[in-house]
């Protein structure tokens, strides 16, 4: 049978992280694991616990972050969905292949220093899609 | 210990079932389960499954839908998520004692005829975030 992907987490831009921590921790019974900050992308990250995935709390350091552009644009919301992959260099040339829009820089780091790459919206209907080995 | 929330789904708003279907099942290896209709909603919705979560691809059947405004103020992307809830009743009584803000009508029927409800985004923090039972 056929394995299924696995959604990694959810990120959720915020405007203060400990009012959208209060909400999720206290008020919906999610598990807070802790914060980190991602340096290179100007982001303060609260991760989040649930029964079957991780929501990631993202909230600007300062005016340079994609963060703060985000929120400017849209308003604070949900971001991004991250998706698992085993074979970060195979799934890439597979996209590609497909004319499948990377944002660069590809192979930025993550939390826990995992690597990531973003599908461009454009490519994804809309959506933001992160993915993450 | 502390049973965890469980995230039941992600809802993503499209322009185009079939093109987002292709993208998800195609390209990303999502199982397609199925396509259903809410008519008091006025959507079609594409259901596909990956691992540890499901999707639900949300297309307006009209101009009264909610995805059809969705889309024209924020263009097609990542419309809610959706959380478990064991007690309807009692989560709601807790929502309101805290001030949290619902979206009418409470219990409508979403896929499969489950009871739903809607947090306002205004009182979490930009995020629709549907109950579902």
């Amino acid at each position: 049978m056929k394995q299924l992907p696995t959604i990694d987490h959810i990120g959720i831009a915020v405007e203060d992280l400990d009012d959208a921590k209060y909400l999720y921790e206290s008020l919906l019974g999610f598990q807070y694991i802790g914060t980190f900050t991602v340096p290179n992308q100007r982001v303060k990250v609260g991760i989040l616990q649930a029964a079957n995935i991780r929501i990631e709390l993202l909230q600007a350091i300062d005016e340079d972050s994609v963060i703060h552009r985000f929120i400017q644009q849209k308003g604070p919301g949900i971001h991004h969905i991250a998706l698992e992959v085993s074979d970060m260099q195979h799934t890439i040339k597979t996209l590609k292949e497909k004319n499948i829009e990377l944002l660069e820089p590809v192979h930025a780091k993550g939390v826990n220093h995992s690597q990531i790459v973003f599908i461009h919206p454009k490519s994804m209907s809309g959506v933001l899609l992160e993915l993450c080995q």
